[in-house]
């Protein structure tokens, strides 16, 4: 659990969102606000995100899609409990599963769902330097191998659901190992145009045929290099991370 | 073999080269060039190119890295003789052998190479129309998997050689399910700025172990869309296309 004063509350979408979350810890920015973005979940679907953290996905896409049904898997107690106080603040509807996506618990287990969002760790197993906040660790360098995230992801949706994941753009040949999706689109995130991408965002069907597309990148950054602090950028990415637009995929 | 009424001979890197290919049979366009000019070959560096056709990709190589031994491997007899003939006529060296990369002749099996480059087919063994053509069905659509020609592709080279490959973008996951190379490079090849990705071109090193990387897109034409026939081509495809440079990786 935290307490209060190891916590920050930080905005999201222009501040439409109010998110507590650890100082020290694993912090939210882009990425779980990408990925809400990229979500192609309708009003009324059910949505489950695995390693929901302290909610910011969830909740950025209960707060642009009215009436999406969204849960939360969350291995870390004191995670899940800040997504919950997240959610009854904010008052948009999250319900938190505390529990390990690689094994189940039986409630989940029973379910299947419209769309599964995550945002994996993006860290392999060995190497590098360890974070030395135990809770970023275990957010950013993964314990479970993202084959298996793909994998519990996949059981939990419905044929014909959808998987919508971010991950780290040196992941690609990893994130497309996945087996029994199809119609997959992988959207390149750029920090800026001209840049190799950072981040790649992988949509996928359950039992798609489609074939894959490699779609243009998203540019966060206008101009070539970084000019000066505040803000540079784009207007597609203001439209996502400022006004909680959908990103069109 | 063809007949000379049955060929037509084409300019490429703005003339400088001039094919002979069939009029009726796997035609080369851009393709070949482009992968010529990704493969990072330098002057004296021994190359392979698995499936030559009639030489466009190696020839085009010979034409821009002066003294680079090229080697091109070719099934098909009728276009193995195009090749040797655009070889001759161009000045240029290529050695072309016949044989089938499924089952590499006993010469080639004994040597290694500073770099493969291939162009397979695009089209998966199942599904689609056949080619009226048989030797254009054969340049087009696989019969020998793709995973083949990665793995025959890697036996070829000297531990830290390179690979260099074009593929349909809609592949990408066939070509980055490559084992036993590393520093991986994806570089997407778009018709136009903020479309899909039509091609990807790999480039990667055996025993390799940097970062997998997804390049900004290579852009083929100017504007949003075609506005008239002729020339729409951006300053980078020029230079590539017409005048023979590097790609830049």
């Amino acid at each position: 659990m935290f307490a209060d004063t190891d916590l920050s509350c930080d905005g999201f979408l222009g501040g439409r969102l109010r998110i507590w979350q650890p100082r020290e810890g694993y912090r939210a920015a882009m990425d779980p606000v990408l990925l809400a973005a990229a979500c192609p979940a309708r009003p009324g679907e059910t949505v489950l995100e695995l390693g929901c953290g302290a909610g910011v996905a969830s909740l950025c896409l209960a707060a642009r899609v009215p009436g999406v049904r969204v849960t939360g898997l969350e291995l870390q107690a004191g995670y899940a409990d800040l997504a919950r106080r997240n959610a009854a603040e904010s008052g948009l509807g999250l319900t938190v599963v505390d529990g390990d996506l690689a094994h189940i618990p039986a409630g989940l287990r029973a379910q299947s769902f419209d769309h599964v969002i995550a945002n994996p760790p993006y860290y392999p197993a060995s190497g590098g330097t360890p974070a030395r906040d135990a809770g970023r660790e275990r957010a950013l360098r993964e314990k479970t191998p993202l084959a298996l995230w793909l994998q519990a992801a996949l059981r939990r949706l419905h044929p014909g659901g959808w998987l919508t994941m971010i991950q780290s753009a040196d992941r690609l040949a990893d994130v497309l190992a996945l087996k029994g999706a199809g119609s997959i689109a992988i959207l390149p995130v750029a920090p800026r145009a001209g840049r190799d991408a950072t981040r790649v965002i992988l949509r996928a069907r359950k039992g798609g045929r489609g074939a894959l597309r490699l779609l243009a990148p998203f540019v966060l950054h206008e101009g070539e290099r970084h000019m000066r602090d505040g803000d540079s950028f784009t207007a597609a990415a203001q439209a996502v991370l400022r006004h909680g637009a959908a990103l069109e995929i």
